[in-house]
């Protein structure tokens, strides 16, 4: 998708030769137009495969989730990263590593919200390593779900993530792939 | 809004005096009607105040800002709960006591996304003792930005959050509010 790659181009910061900020728009501040457009791609590219849930993990990927969501009507579910003392029920939990933080934590969906035969969608705002993904990928299979796609909007293709979810055959969409980053230099996979 | 204490009559689920649940279609699950209609609701409300941004807090809040947000065009922005590594310029930062988990955080939001003269739209989907709310003015007033509104989806009337906003003259719409909790009855304020 062209159109992210420019705005990534545009509006990315730098920080090191790992990571490019894009808190200006997808999250931190989010711009409507261009998470409108984001969902959108998603669901150009999904809705072939009879999609019954959105799924997403807290925070930024639940503002393309929602719009999604409002556009499809199909219902979003968040993961959790930390259990609230109000979700009292049975959940699924998935152990995800960060690379960033450097540290295991637990995902958790209630029980309820991931059923048996249900079809669906992934999403999140960055793909690195694939953790989030992996761990999203597994609750879904322990509702014995199907994952009938993965929607991501900014790659980090230099990371393992994609390529690992790509070998194993899941369908990933990600809009924009950063191949390297050099000096004040970003570059995309075509 | 007689349609949201509907839904919190028959999908909500009672967890003790204090606390309902609507993990359902509001902060686990999201049933893309219901946060269409509030996100509804509360662009009618403060539409005419001319805002120029809306702030939430993740994580819930952030499905009912992004949908006003694609409706009315405004730029989306929502505080952090944790500083992440990412952001490294200068933040606005406030101090929350958290009631349920009873510890101090900060929440942080990049100097960048709340500017002098911004009208901003608060949203959230609980109001409880109003911590979370309170820290968001503060930012948006440490920004020389201007609250405009605040918009709840629930609100717990027996806490004091509401009252406390409504004191120091802040435009509080909450949709529901919920006055008690006996046994397995819920009850609204009219």
């Amino acid at each position: 998708m062209e159109f992210l790659q420019q705005q990534i181009q545009k509006y990315g910061k730098i920080v090191s030769k790992d990571i490019v900020k894009v808190d200006s728009f997808l999250n931190h501040q989010l711009q409507p137009k261009i998470i409108e457009k984001i969902a959108d791609e998603f669901i150009g590219e999904f809705s072939k495969y009879n999609p019954t849930k959105i799924l997403t993990i807290e925070a930024s990927g639940i503002a393309i989730a929602m719009v999604m969501g409002i556009k499809t009507g199909l219902p979003v579910v968040f993961a959790k990263k930390k259990k609230p003392v109000t979700l009292s029920g049975e959940c699924y939990s998935s152990n995800i590593y960060s690379y960033t933080k450097k540290e295991t934590n637990s995902i958790v969906v209630s029980k309820e919200f991931i059923q048996k035969g249900d079809r669906v969608i992934i999403v999140d705002d960055f793909l690195a390593m694939g953790s989030a993904v992996l761990g999203l990928i597994d609750i879904v299979e322990q509702g014995e779900g199907e994952v009938v796609g993965i929607g991501i909007a900014v790659e980090k293709g230099f990371q393992k993530g994609g390529e690992l979810l790509r070998e194993k055959g899941y369908n990933l969409k990600s809009l924009a792939i950063i191949e390297k980053i050099e000096g004040d230099k970003i570059f995309f996979r075509n």
